[in-house]
């Protein structure tokens, strides 16, 4: 439930998206309360930037919109996994699919 | 690279891992520096432990072990994805595969 989740000291949660249609993860962002209501009314991920210390709507300027499918939450209450419709490019800022491109 | 990761404040990084075999999200765990190098020592998952303060052999008591096969890291390269093959049960304590078993 929704005020069962934990945030951290600064308020956020770590959000995992995954894309529904081929489980493919594309990115771990940050969601405060206020952006996962954005998240939740919308239909769309928002998050919490925190280099730019505001809201983001992701997608916004670049047309990459996520789709939110389904969200779940975890055994510990402070994390969700976000599955959505990946549109445009990609989710990552790079241009790649992914913000996992690299291996270590 | 490794010597390219971001740790935060408190010198750890969140870890997805993901079951390589079906592209299961499992869980959302943290790894500090050295949780990072017992991994690529011995091929299977360890963590630090934000609420007992410790290191932690994913499944060393219960047989829940993470053997790792791929690593990535992102753009911002402050987290890690981690595919691995979960052997036993699976990932959660509670007893289900995946930590992420209950909707929002």
């Amino acid at each position: 439930m929704l005020s069962d989740l934990k945030y951290d000291e600064k308020g956020l949660i770590p959000a995992i998206i995954q894309d529904i249609r081929d489980g493919q993860v594309l990115m771990l962002a940050y969601m405060n309360e206020k952006s996962l209501e954005m998240t939740l009314q919308t239909g769309f991920t928002h998050f919490w930037s925190r280099s730019r210390q505001k809201y983001w709507k992701k997608g916004e300027t670049s047309g990459a919109l996520q789709e939110v499918k389904e969200i779940y939450y975890d055994c510990d209450q402070d994390s969700l996994l976000i599955k959505v419709i990946q549109h445009g490019n990609g989710a990552c800022h790079t241009g790649e699919r992914t913000c996992f491109y690299r291996k270590l």
